[in-house]
């Protein structure tokens, strides 16, 4: 067993209004010095050590995300991070 | 400026039904080998570099996340990492 993480984000060039709704209620609330937040999913997958890296790409490429307004990477964890 | 992330995950004991969904379809379409897909949320925060760890642990505790039902973490990034 192997965790494996894909993250989607909107492309550069796509605008993002969640996140730009995130950076307008920081300033109001007092958060400064943030000037950019971009939001986008992260997966957590669980795969049998088998799988290869290739397959992963293939479901991150055509089932994560969509490729016309989303950027996306895999990455393996050697180790749980959320404490 | 320094490039933070935020990554939001549906606690372990809370039920992710978008993961489970992923995983029925991943199973139908012949993607062998997929035991478990959890799906949380990224965030990709541009900050000025004298904004301390605390301050974006804040953010993230009290707005990015529902810590009633999701974990959080927070990590620097070094590198662009969306080629």
């Amino acid at each position: 067993m192997a965790k494996v993480v894909v993250n989607v984000m909107p492309k550069t060039e796509i605008l993002d209004p969640q996140g730009q709704a995130i950076v307008g209620v920081l300033g109001r609330l007092g958060f400064g010095g943030i000037s950019d937040v971009r939001q986008g999913k992260r997966f957590e997958i669980e795969v049998d050590d088998g799988v290869a890296d290739e397959k992963i790409a293939e479901i991150a490429e055509s089932l994560l995300a969509n490729t016309v307004i989303e950027d996306w990477s895999v990455s393996r964890e050697a180790t749980e991070e959320h404490p």
